[in-house]
């Protein structure tokens, strides 16, 4: 059945059932004119991300499910990021009349199935037409203590810098997908189409006093450099210590592109990227944080702003500049 | 100079030079991975809403800052009619490689106009491309007393159905831009381009113990019609009641249509609809909005919900059925 044979107030009705069950926890649930949060005592964490058709995704890449998924990922990402726990969300949902009904209610299980899974609140939204294509607006809010936040700014000279996860993946499976290629293999397909924010690691991280953190949607070399341009200060990532999945190796292989060229500038991989000083507690949260089966590395240090941003390898040292995706160009 | 030519860095950096001022409040303001709010110790309120061009808007109805401006007051038009005091907002912007840098601009300036008059901090957001027309979507935050949101559930019979402005103006304006016709009277076109959300007379109508609030984002009828859903009650307008400005007469006449059609049925007004018992704090209330320049009338009565809604005059009464605008028909 296609959205404008069933209308809107039955469609956004069984949106609303979908959501009912993760909105318990609210003062005003989804369905009013807002929802209302209570107090937490804490700080309130704050993000929004837009996913549009043709731009951030094609219908093949994912199942709707998954896309629902993923446009929460992305945002829950941002406030793993600052250390928050994710509380609520909200799902603005575009599409075009003529869009199927199962389509719009799959993606709204896959978002109410994430929320679940990260015990986040789906507190409302907004749905509209399109004139063509789904466009998913989502705003995700989450709580931290007063002051915990952890920020850009804080990367120090001497400070290790790590990246969890193995990155590139994203980039590997968004690659071949472009290039018509069949047989992705699962485990890059499933970091670009069904992305697993950070959460716990990030609150851990937050806890263990990082000093500042980001997540990597652009990319290594993006991504760091704002860590330094907001620290300022410079940084020495070596090459040796660079996670290097061979699935994004053999990939890159396949594309005809030097694997750390994924690994570095590839965006969307939603992994953290963070430094911190020389202490009990860094080491502690690593290793729990591996325990749990992320990847956690030690990729290179902070240095003096002057010094800028390098790779080093062999006793030599490059300039690492960014050639992260420009998405007006 | 078009967005692709300025580049996505250097289009981002200028409007967080646009939102810098307004953001002085936060925590944490626009910049980082998330935003951060202090704790107020007061309840969240907390609400979506998206723009589409082609959609919500045509280019030539309203100036680039009315229209940012609008994005944001439909929004503080919702936490308004929670009774909550807006606090902050972000704006996720999707627009076109080929989009002028300026009109970019002036949609941030007129969202952070209007943040500037309702004291509202932008607390970030997201800019992307899209593959053709302008993307606005925009969340907002204010705080209320823990348990004091005005709900749409709270109508009980006998209370005094109150609606705020001249509605009916928006769509007015919408008929004849529309059909398009030359010559929108001012007070009309500002209706549909530049709504006032009603945040004042929101928040003392909340503290004056009004029983249930909407905004008429989508018309008397359909608005009044979710307060009786959700209150489980029945309405009685008095058709002789009801708000009718001149220039929404003129408009109907020169449209074909029946005046009272535009004020029932017409959408994006965001005006407030109330119910309110019988006491002085809400005649007070009502007092001080219309001092304050703002008209409020008594349109009905909340009735049992057998009654269903229903229109009177001249001592019958006829049904009155919705015939609001369905997004996807």
């Amino acid at each position: 059945m296609l959205v404008r044979e069933l209308g809107e107030e039955k469609l956004v009705a069984r949106m609303l059932e979908i959501f009912a069950a993760s909105g318990e926890g609210l003062e005003v649930p989804a369905g009013d004119d807002a929802a209302v949060i209570a107090p937490s005592g804490e700080s309130s964490v704050w993000t929004a991300d837009m996913l549009l058709e043709g731009v951030h995704f094609r219908r093949g890449w994912q199942s709707p499910e998954e896309l629902g998924a993923k446009a929460l990922a992305v945002n829950l990402s941002d406030l793993a990021a600052m250390g928050a726990k994710p509380a609520a969300a909200l799902l603005s949902l575009a599409f075009p009349p003529d869009e199927e009904v199962e389509t719009v209610l799959a993606l709204c299980r896959g978002f109410a199935g994430a929320a679940a899974g990260f015990t986040v609140a789906v507190a409302g939204g907004d749905t509209c037409r399109s004139q063509s294509g789904l466009v998913l607006g989502v705003s995700a809010m989450g709580t931290v203590e007063e002051g915990a936040a952890v920020r850009r700014s804080g990367a120090r000279p001497g400070d290790t810098i790590y990246v969890t996860g193995w990155p590139g993946r994203a980039a590997a499976a968004l690659g071949l997908l472009e290039a018509g290629e069949s047989g992705v293999a699962e485990d890059l397909r499933r970091a670009l189409a069904a992305p697993q924010p950070r959460v716990s690691a990030g609150a851990a991280l937050a806890a263990a006093g990082v000093t500042a953190m980001i997540d990597t949607s652009d990319g290594i070399a993006a991504d760091l450099g704002r860590i330094c341009r907001e620290s300022g200060a410079g940084a020495r990532i070596d090459k040796d210590t660079l996670p290097l999945d061979p699935q994004v190796e053999e990939a890159a292989e396949r594309l005809g592109l030097e694997p750390l060229e994924l690994v570095l500038q590839g965006g969307e991989d939603y992994e953290l990227l963070f430094t911190a000083s020389e202490k009990p507690e860094t080491r502690e949260a690593v290793d729990r944080i591996k325990k749990e089966s992320l990847n956690v590395t030690a990729i290179g240090k902070v240095t003096e702003p002057e010094k800028g941003m390098v790779l080093a390898a062999d006793g030599h040292e490059d300039t690492l500049s960014v050639k992260a995706f420009e998405h007006f160009k």
